[in-house]
């Protein structure tokens, strides 16, 4: 085959897989109902040449590139076409540089976002974006996707954290943007344009990212509410008084059950809603008895600060086992990622319990609550049409509440295969229009990631 | 004439300017050495469909249209070129909502920085971004600069808080970008692809804008240094140990005495290099105390620490009217806002004073140290040509100085006309071709500030 042919002109055989049993294996990320086609190839370039190659090759034989991180992504924005060369970035997982006084660090797209964060650790530095996937995902993806996580309440999305990027463009050829240094405003802002792009753009070889200094451990708190309206008042207070929390997520009674009874942890399930709330300040206690206290004017039955790391790590362990809690509970699920302004957070939560409700669904929500930015994640039945076609219908009427309330479909997993249609209802014919127009000075081919975002 | 006619059409009388001698008050800001023509009128709208109005007009009779904002720039971005619609902002100037809960504040373009800081601490909240004009300076401007200020080092630049925007695209159609939640990762950020483009894509008509807590108020201390590598090591070491600083500036001698000479401030003016550092922190004695024992060790002959905010203040007030104080040393003034790694601050500030030195000049340096962002200015007089001459060649070299350490020809005051030519040295072909690509898809008829940036 031409195409196989031409790609190990520039690549050692072992970065090339074409078994079908095995390329099959990279067809599709983490997210439901997004269709994935046949990759012709997979292949794990080493060097930013080997990646140039792919690209050359791919512009001229005009054959659609996938590029990967390590799918964990929730929207199939890395979900194969048919006919792609699928390009995983996983073997470029060099960490380049570590500078403390620069506070950045410079590395390859398919570092593990957990490597990263020890090792900027062991320099007194850190670095905050924190999906809940940390363990397995990698920066290249976090970067394409413009993940979030549990800090974002405090330190920013992973956006704010990337200063510079190497990227390979569509033809090819080696594009750097942005800078190294604390400021720079020379010329567009490429690098910020490539950050969710969902590798329709180019293909990032490189990044120098932003480091904080390491903050002090954080400490949590729990807070049980009869209400998520309560619930959400104390976000509103909490926010509206100055704190600065770490993290301020919040889990309906459905999600605490499901994590109960998955892993027994002992979770207040006759709760409707538990709000944790943790600082990572020089005085962590005083802060949780501030919050404590709005918890329980704003209606909280209980207040359990930890008073150790532990018992704090063990609430945080509750909070990021939701998901996979909720996926326990029917053969399927969909997680949607709704993100509100957060004065508008106690309507969506009881908008999505009535969407719920409407269509006979078990929807359980956790929330990164600081943020207004909600996970409704929807359990069905894959197996009955019927309950699979409502799971779809509700997943639908969750973005168009999240609109109408003046909020945006995803705040941190991205469009993908999953939102194109929403992403269009968002950003009206205007936005479409120029964002298609940016795409073509990029990728004047549509080689890169077709079929994605638009 | 015609043009004036048809902007009749859709403005009111007062809001069209075309007396000569008042629409040559608008041909520039206030950048040095930058080239400004003669608009054939100056416009002032107060809402966005007169806006639109302008640019449909100039879109039908394809006349360029340069944005303005108060003109405080420093690199001619707002600068008239002949027969030119000057889009003046400065009538827009509402703040429409203040919202503690989200913390945002959404205000029209005309809005004055400092106006709507105090507007805000009213709230209890802030808004960081503070060029040393925000007496001034009007946050379009600010958007369409990416402007910095004193408070960075902390705080980040203007792009960090702008969420979301209304702009008047250059057919008339008004477009929406980004959001009002705290993320959202919905297509490319097309919102931050506006912030520092200088007018060049489209016309900012509304903003939505993040905000802080209000911090407590900073203390600052004064540390002098025999010498700048010194001063410059202590910047290395804060920012290493891990300490936040609100500000951590650097004032040289050149610069220490200026103020002096102006103000009667009592700077120690027979130190080589004068650090300011503040806390904004819970303790910032404290913190006060711990960068002061830094200092000690890098080699400061003296430190003291305000004891009040009034003495604190009286330090930062001196800092800001550096560049006045450096305006009366000789007849005009460049200023320079080269940003390299602050690993790499002492070369820049060392390779500085020896291109002065090659030239014969006064360049006196103040720098936001902990940015890395050095403001060389470089002092003549413009009435003899071979000292301008040798300005403006000193001023080439501080740029060649700062791309070879590693940085940015510009931090936080852009391009503009002044440093076009650089701009296409640090970007590199691939990137000036992607960017003009970019400029296409939003100003296919180049009417947009034509002759900036590129």
């Amino acid at each position: 085959m031409d195409l196989i042919a031409r790609l190990r002109a520039g690549l050692p055989g072992e970065a090339i897989l074409t078994d079908p049993d095995v390329t099959g294996s990279y067809a599709n990320d983490m997210a439901s109902f997004c269709e994935a086609g046949t990759p012709a190839v997979v292949v794990l370039p080493r060097t930013v040449e080997q990646v140039q190659h792919v690209m050359r090759t791919a512009s001229e034989l005009r054959v659609p590139v996938v590029p990967q991180g390590a799918r964990t992504g929730l929207s199939g924005a890395a979900n194969a076409s048919d006919g792609c060369i699928v390009l995983s970035l996983v073997k470029m997982d060099r960490i380049i540089e570590i500078n403390p006084v620069d506070r950045i660090a410079v590395v390859e797209p398919g570092v593990i976002n957990a490597v990263l964060s020890r090792a900027v650790n062991e320099h007194g530095l850190y670095y905050p974006p924190d999906p809940s996937s940390w363990e397995q995902c990698s920066i290249g993806g976090n970067i394409g996707t413009a993940s979030g996580g549990l800090c974002c309440v405090k330190y920013g999305v992973t956006a704010e954290y990337v200063l510079g990027l190497d990227v390979v463009l569509a033809d090819g050829r080696l594009l750097t943007t942005g800078r190294r240094t604390a400021k720079g405003v020379a010329g567009y802002d490429l690098t910020r344009l490539f950050v969710g792009s969902e590798g329709s753009l180019g293909i990032v070889v490189r990044a120098v990212l932003a480091l904080k200094p390491e903050p002090p451990q954080q400490l949590a708190l729990a807070a049980e509410f009869p209400s998520t309206e309560a619930a959400c008042r104390a976000v509103c207070e909490i926010m509206a008084r100055g704190h600065a929390p770490s993290l301020l997520e919040l889990m309906d009674r459905t999600s605490i059950r499901a994590v109960n009874d998955m892993a027994q942890m002992g979770l207040p399930d006759s709760t409707e809603a538990l709000l944790l709330a943790a600082f990572d300040t020089p005085e962590p206690a005083a802060d949780l008895a501030a919050v404590g206290e709005l918890c329980t004017a704003a209606g909280a039955t209980e207040v359990v600060p930890a008073e150790t790391a532990a018992e704090s790590d063990l609430l945080l362990q509750a909070r990021r086992l939701t998901l996979t809690a909720l996926e326990r509970v029917k053969s399927a699920t969909m997680i949607d990622d709704v993100c509100v302004p957060r004065s508008r957070l106690a309507e969506m939560l009881d908008g999505t319990a009535a969407i719920a409700e409407k269509y006979g669904l078990t929807i359980g929500v956790c929330a990164h609550a600081g943020d207004g930015n909600t996970h409704p994640t929807v359990c069905f039945d894959a197996a009955d049409p019927d309950e699979s076609r409502r799971a779809r219908e509700s997943f639908d009427d969750i973005m168009a509440l999240g609109l109408q309330l003046g909020g945006t479909i995803t705040g941190e997993h991205g469009v993908g295969v999953l939102k194109k249609e929403w992403l269009a209802r968002e950003l009206g014919p205007v936005g479409v229009e120029l964002q298609r127009g940016i795409k073509d000075v990029f990728d004047p081919l549509g080689i890169l990631n077709p079929g994605k975002l638009f």
